[in-house]
Formats: C-alpha cells, structure tokens, sequence
C-alpha cells in the first residue's frame, strides 16, 4: 500500500523507516511546515536524517500530500484534546477522499469518536487505531477478533512515565519530584509531563476503549480522572508492609472510565515495572486476558501502525 | 459464514453454540459416526444436547457434511500424530472445493504443514488455525499482525495441565504422582494424560509456531521434548530456596523446537500458575510481547476459532 504520513516525530519517522518491511511504499512524509512527496516513493533515509537534523522533512508544501495519490493516510500529528484539530480535519479529507485512515493520534478517537465512525461509514476507506492504545500491544486488534460483544471489561496500565515514577519511587524510596527529574534525565518523561503525570494520556487510551467496547458514546470529559502527582513516598512504603504497592491504573467499561492510583499485589500481573504497559481484557467466554509490552517509543507504535495497515482491505483506484 | 463443524468433543461443541453470537450460522455439527446436517442451520442445543446425553450428535452420515454448502470447514477432530489422519483428509477436501478450513486439531499444522500449505495455494479457501496454540490467547493472530519476519522467537508454558501439576507440587510439596491424581480428579488431566505429561502437547504447539516463523519446515520429530515425569518434588523445594520454580517451557525459533521443564524466577512472567498459559513474542522492534490467558477449554478455544472464522475473506460460491 502507498503510505502518506502526517507526523515527523518518533512516531511518523519509524512508521516511515519500517514501511519497507511490511511491504509498502511512503509516497509522503510531512511535518508542520514542511514536506517530502514522491508519487513513486520518497527517499525516506534523507527525509528522515533532514528532519533528525534540525530542517523540516522536505521542501515541498505540507498541502501537496492531499493531492497525491495514496492508500493510507497515516495520522501521526501529536495529540490535541476538544476539537481534535488539525488531525480531525487530516482524517475528514482522507475518508472523503475514500482513503483508509490509520491513527497513532489519539485526539479523534477518543474526542470525537461518533464523527469519525460516521465519516468512515460514508467512506470507501476504512478507520483503524491499534497506534493509539498500548504502543505495540495488540490491544484493539484482540478485542475486534473476540468481537467488542464478548468483552466486558478493559482494565490495566497503559501510561508508561507514571509507572516508571512509582516503580522507581517504591525501589528506591525516593520522592516524586526526585524522580520526575530523573525520569526526564533520561527521555522517559518529556519537559512538560503533565498529559503523563496528571492521567490524562493513560485516560485518553481508556475512553477509546470504552468507545470501542460501547461503539461510541465517550470523550474525555466523560472520565474520573487522578493522577501520580500526589502519591507520597511514604504511602508506598506502607503498600511495601502489606505486599502491595501502587500503580497507576485505568479501567473501562460501557458504563464508563476510571483513571487513578491504585493499591496493587506487588507481585501480581498489573504491577508491570519500568514503562511496561499490561491490559488485562475480560472477557464473556474466555476468562482473563492479559497482553504486556512496550507501550511507547517509535518503533514499537510503528508496529502497530504497520499492523493495522495490514489489515485493511485493497482500495480501488481511479488511475 | 456457513461452519461445518467436524468433531463434536469440548471444542466442537461450543464453537457451535457460540457461532450465533459471532453471526455465524452451523449447517453441519459431525462426530465420528454421526452428523447433524441441515443447510438452513441445524438446530445446535438439539444435537449438543443428543451428545452430552451420550448419543451421537444426529442421524445423518457424517459423509453428508461434505455434501452440504458451507463456507468454513471447522476441524474439531482430535489430533493425531505423524499422518495426521483423519484430520488431515478432511481438510483436503474441503480446499479441494475451494472452501476455507479452521483448525483447532493440531495434527495437520504439526505433522503435514508444507503440504497443507501447498494446498491452500491451489484453493480459493483459506486455512487458519489460532485455536491450535495457547486457546483463548491470541499468539498466532499477534505474530501475524507483526508478521513472521519481524519475529525471532517465541516462548512459554502452552500445557496447562503440566503446568498445573508443577504449580501444586511447589505450592503444596506433593509428589507428581499425588499431583497428577488430584488433577484427574478435577478434570484437568485426562484419564490418558500421557500427551500432556510427556510434552507431546507442548511440543506440537511449538512446532507448529516455528513452522509459522520459518515458514514450514518442522514436524513433531524435529522438536526436543522433556517431559515432567520425572520432576522430583525435591526439585521444586531446592529451586524455591532460591526464589525459583520449575515450568514446562517451550521455545521456537527458526532454527528449532524444544520442551522441557525448566528453572525460572518464582515471580517472572513464565511462572504462571495453574492451567493458565503465557507466550512471549521476542520482536525486532517491539520488544518482548507478553500474553497469558485460559490456553485450554471449549468456550476459551471455540473462541479463537469464531475469531478466526472473523477473519476470513468472503468466498464465491455457484449457486
């Protein structure tokens, strides 16, 4: 298939270097500014050392993606809460255009879920997001093939910042602000952690799967929301006398979603250490799954946005 | 879909009581002398119902199955080794009219991989065969989706029974025999356990992985298998000092297959407990994937065949 990449970041410069494995062709790669389109394949190597470089990917006009010919719109833009712009307008054009969609942007998934699956269902193409929940874990794609019927329940931790903070905090007994900075230090958590440290990343991820399990219906404002921020030290050394300790955990459900601190076995199944994520899916007919991995990082979410394009259907063209 | 279900054990049984729930339509439900057979649908709680009181599950020749329209062949027969037979018959004829087939008898996938490959290219069918490794969890669909290529190794406890027995012998410092006993008793080790004993069970299932990842090549006797057997409850006790325990681990790659009972860490990931089962995927890109769940029972197996039922491409047919 013939890719089309909005996104430089991590994100949109692995899906682009990978593409080749998985058999497909980049015909576009675009950052804000700035893009690299070629109908018969970009350079992908130079468009991505540009961008590593300091430049933008290429010289052409971001607009000239929309007028090349593609199969895949791959919506890698960063994430924006409310209206979801500019990645719900990028979206809008693709399915009017009658192109497959491919997100690893979380904001039209979970802000404007109904719009996107009506314009998907006046579109040829077809909508697919395995990017936006749990990195490479293959969460939505084992929840599609069990049917979102059979499942009751998604709960687990899927923001991998907070849960470096609280294990590093329980190993070492330091103190959050010591180990934020820490965290930073080392490219776990950017400089601005909020989305991370206050839920909101980890209850975007939980409201598109109550929006998967309840075809709709959910946005951000619609989930209890509480954050690390405020966990002390001291009440994970209390955890540690009791076996537990804490982790940063979602869960949702078609009646809702909830997003906080939570005491833990400490050595059970959700207290997944570092900045590995874990789901745990319940389901009607099949007891407990769990799926663990790496939830972030630009190679591993490029997976799954290979994955996910690899599931689609052969679109026709007018040639 | 239309299913044709051959087999009318645990697994076939519930695949069609569950194929309603999933959209799907039973035309035919056949165990070794007997079938239900009715192209509008066969009433299924009528012939579970004639099984479980001990009949057979219709008055039709099983022989009738394959003169009824169906879309999928579902095998639900139980695996044999080295010939694959019957399994492996009936299979062919349904690729040979151009029908799809979907496993879960696991002698066909271990035994005959290359030719059955070889006659899914000649067919319009398509063959899947999720529900023949780990049950309810999703390994074959997860490798799949990252595509083989992308995956060097996959490993873990796919016999729950072993695992089972491994579990109570550590937990409660009993010896195999006292073990295997109380299993019977529950109905989780079979009147015969030999198969799950002896490693057979887990080795076919790793065979069949590393006939996925090297794209065939590998049969039963390919594999190096170490049962439990001879696991003293001395072992166990020995390895807990050390904060260890004993598993039944299996391992493929391309270039092998082996089975043993091994040491691993009491907490890790490989020490599931119970009949529980656990895979991890070793990726190029993605870091190690990790997925437990049920790995055993009709409603968890049946499961992953109506999923992979899901995901089967509509056929033509000559009406």
């Amino acid at each position: 298939m013939k890719l089309a990449v909005l996104g430089a970041g991590d994100v949109g410069r692995s899906v682009a270097t990978l593409a080749g494995d998985y058999g497909h062709e980049v015909v576009a790669l675009a950052d804000s500014s700035s893009a690299a389109v070629d109908p018969d394949g970009i350079p992908v190597d130079d468009a991505v050392s540009r961008k590593e470089g300091g430049d933008g990917v290429g010289t052409a006009d971001p607009e000239e993606v929309f007028e090349t010919e593609y199969d895949v719109l791959v919506e890698a833009t960063p994430t924006t809460l409310g209206d979801a712009e500019p990645g719900f307008g990028h979206v809008t054009r693709a399915l009017e255009a009658d192109r497959h969609v491919v997100l690893a942007n979380k904001g039209p998934v979970a802000e404007r879920y109904d719009e996107l699956r009506a314009l998907e269902a006046e579109s040829a193409g077809s909508v697919r997001f395995e990017a936006t929940v749990g990195g490479a874990i293959p969460v939505l794609s084992t929840i599609e093939d069990c049917t979102p019927q059979a499942v009751t329940a998604v709960r687990g931790v899927l923001n991998g910042t907070a849960n470096f903070i609280l294990t590093r905090m329980a190993a070492e007994g330091l103190d959050y602000e010591h180990v934020l900075a820490e965290a930073q230090d080392l490219g776990v958590a950017e400089a601005d952690p909020t989305f991370d440290v206050d839920g909101t990343d980890a209850a975007l991820k939980f409201v598109i799967l109550a929006n998967v399990l309840a075809d709709g219906g959910f946005s951000l404002e619609d989930a209890t929301v509480e954050g690390i921020e405020d966990v002390p030290g001291s009440a994970l050394e209390l955890a540690a006398e009791d076996g537990r300790t804490i982790r940063l955990i979602g869960e949702a459900t078609r009646d809702g979603v909830r997003v906080g601190p939570r005491l833990v076995p400490e050595n059970g199944a959700l207290a997944v250490t570092g900045t590995r994520n874990i789901v745990q899916i319940e389901t009607r007919h099949a007891g407990s799954l769990h799926s663990s991995g790496r939830g972030a990082g630009g190679p591993e979410t490029a997976t799954a946005v290979l994955s996910d394009v690899g599931r689609l259907p052969d679109l026709e063209r007018d040639d």
